[in-house]
């Protein structure tokens, strides 16, 4: 349904209709826009990178329906320049507009952190996923981070009990973070998660590099229980996290399956 | 990881070990295991089927690890039958085995339902998408419902404004309903849905068929508003209903993106 | 569009107009019916389970449509009974329905194997992924069938440079054969892809299994290029099997994309 | 596995060995890399998004294995600049470094044009996917442009038999095509496949567009046979084009399946 700020203003507007029942909805808006965006990195950087991205408002009751071209006019006016600041100011615009209670941001989009190989020093850039989620409701603004990272992991269980060798496999590493609208950045989420499991990742390995990475993994096992609580510890020493959710997903090189594990803390899930 | 419950009783069993941390996990487990099921259907016919397959249970703080093969030897001892009363029963053997607090177990699978053409009659298999997600909290036990039905919109807006003709699409329809353990079959929540869009969809339509489903959807027209609100009427009507979410996707015919309602009564939106 | 063979013959059927251009088409059908289907086993059992079906006919220039819901009739009439024998069955009626020079059928579906555990011998259901690809062209006919195997694979270069450990992942075996019409089993091509990795992979691992598994992979090296070797020269030497094609994808354990190896003999690609 | 020019020469490379069957293999090399580039337009702007990247060498029957690293390597020296002519480069430079007798690169990506709605004139960005396959063999080099077009498709059947309304839905129209290496650029095949469906997509429409979009639809039917012959046509005539294939398949609105209609002329569909 497009926009009745139209030039045609003698077209009929049925978005004003009565609705066939007075139940006012959570979230009506627009999903699975692809968009290119640009986001600031922790070194001052605009790194350019294409994002799916979600709008919502709430509707009440009394209104039938919604001007979806709006959202992605007000989207078009920020011309996906992305920091913490203009989501703010997205969200902001978009309650403003809609005259809604609330209203919903979500961003999701691949990030990339040039790093260099743990010998050769080689760089290379390696592939993390991102995602910001705003919401707006009143003057209350809140903003969630997620990030997730792939990490090798190394089961202590096949090392221990086997004479030579042991399975390991790449795992992601899956971060949700709330903070009171402080700052943390992508690259810090990252470090926590690579810390964690046996081994971080990366794009180029010489040989000397894959040595170092293979012999580090098999010094260093975790399960996948160890990556989700190491990653939970540090989540909850840091001040500016007031909740988080940590989700560790092992795509087992035993088994046609995954091992999992999660925990959630203080932070609702359905946001 | 693999079973203590071994005929090996030497080996060293590591998921004994002291955690890293002390922190209790919320769920540790299996997922995305494929699995062939029979689901019982209204006609009191069991109905084949392919399932992914998630199975937690909670960890508490002073637990290392968990014998994830425990949960395929549960899952295998039940064949794959699927009804409300063996979904309860796999829920309260992996609790009990596990020796936890809390248990979960997640099913997803396709549902076919023969549907008759409306005006040949003729009869073909439709698709839909189903899944359980059973949950006890010691001698607590909820069980969650999930149909995704597809359906047809026409836009309203699109009709009114037009000399001629209204986009129309293929949407989804997907509820998730809360029951306090009283049954609701399936079919019944497809039929909700279905008569909630401008028109059902089908497998096999003849030439008079297909007209008489583009007559019925041109004279229904239904914004993803309209049919949030009127799933969700039919659900708050039902007594057996104690919590439900309902979410509309429109694969828009004019835009590459979807338009989006959703809602959500008494439904915890994480479990 | 509908079937043209209506109880409504007075509707008028465009699919019968004059084309925009008189440019003949290679395939005009139906694409991803999601149907339930029973395949027959090596142990001459049918095994139940859910496939993506695709069908189509060629059109000749003068034609412009096509009755797009005879595809559907034709498949209900064989009610999901799939064996080389039906396979051909559809096709032939397939073609004779459309008054088609070609018809082609594509079926792709989870496959259950029950598989036992190295050392302990517990059964479990282990899932490949299977399909077939029949086409008839005239009189001739001709099926391939595809197999995909999940393998585990360790680095043999890891495992040389590195005191101690070598990482090793989830792979998959991806087979593609042409038989002359000659039967081979899911199974059979399933045994030779297990064969070539470093070790097969299993739903359920005791402790002392998973002992043999990672004991048996790290005794075991394979690249990526030496297991589609292995298969290659498997099926070179079988005399069923007349054309050819073997990826492997291993989901790196170091990295986070994929080392690709593939092989193609006497097979068209593109049928 | 890493490369072996590394600073550390004493480690031993087992990609030199002896392979365990003397087969030479077609593919291989890595795959799945997500990559940030920058894509040169029509407008002569560099339009920054995230590509898919395959890269492939073929292995001689006497090499074991590849140093995949230097394949990231390779790609990491253009530093993502795509351009007919970088495309060129990148293929011949991982020849020769591979002292291989082909080499290949696929890139997949979304691609961004900015589109104004047809009565407003409001601009937006519409999202398309693009992608080049580029392929040495000794001194012969070929590339192939291959583009995905989401239009709107309106049912000439459901249209003609019915009172009032016609079924329509999105559709994408997938051309792959061989060019001898003549420039054709994105936008070029991007109309094209617009012109051929009943109206083209935009991401921003206001009453009045959505108006006239409706309008031009139910003006154009279009079969989803049309839709490919009207694009082949257009191909054929192009003289730039020496082969070809056009795929359309019809997200149908009144089925769950798709409808579906191809063409493939002078180019080997497995390149």
């Amino acid at each position: 349904m497009p926009d009745n700020h139209s030039m045609h203003p003698h077209l009929p507007d049925v978005a004003n209709d009565e609705p066939p029942f007075d139940i006012p909805l959570d979230k009506v808006g627009v999903k699975h826009i692809l968009y290119p965006i640009t986001v600031l990195d922790r070194h001052d950087r605009w790194q350019s990178t294409v994002a799916r991205v979600n709008m919502y408002v709430d509707l009440p009751k009394n209104f039938r329906g919604t001007h979806m071209s709006r959202f992605i006019a007000i989207l078009n006016r920020f011309r996906g320049r992305i920091s913490f600041e203009t989501i703010r100011q997205i969200v902001k615009a978009t309650r403003a507009e809609f005259q809604a209670l609330e209203a919903h941001l979500e961003l999701r989009f691949p990030y990339f952190i040039e790093k260099r190989a743990p010998v050769s020093g080689e760089p290379s850039l390696m592939e993390y996923r991102a995602g910001f989620h705003a919401f707006a409701r009143g003057d209350d603004f809140d903003i969630q981070l997620e990030v997730s990272v792939p990490v090798m992991s190394l089961c202590p269980c096949s090392k221990e009990i086997s004479a030579r060798g042991a399975h390991n496999q790449r795992s992601v590493v899956r971060m949700r973070i709330k903070t009171g609208n402080r700052l943390v950045w992508i690259e810090e989420l990252v470090a926590i998660a690579e810390a964690a499991g046996s081994a971080p990742l990366y794009s180029l390995l010489k040989r000397e590099d894959e040595k170092a990475v293979t012999e580090a993994a098999y010094d260093n096992p975790r399960f996948v229980e160890d990556i989700v609580r190491t990653v939970a510890n540090a989540l909850e020493a840091d001040p500016r996290i007031t909740g988080y959710r940590v989700e560790c997903e092992n795509f087992e090189s035993i088994h046609n399956h995954s091992a999992y594990a999660a925990i959630s803390k203080r932070l609702a899930e359905g946001l």
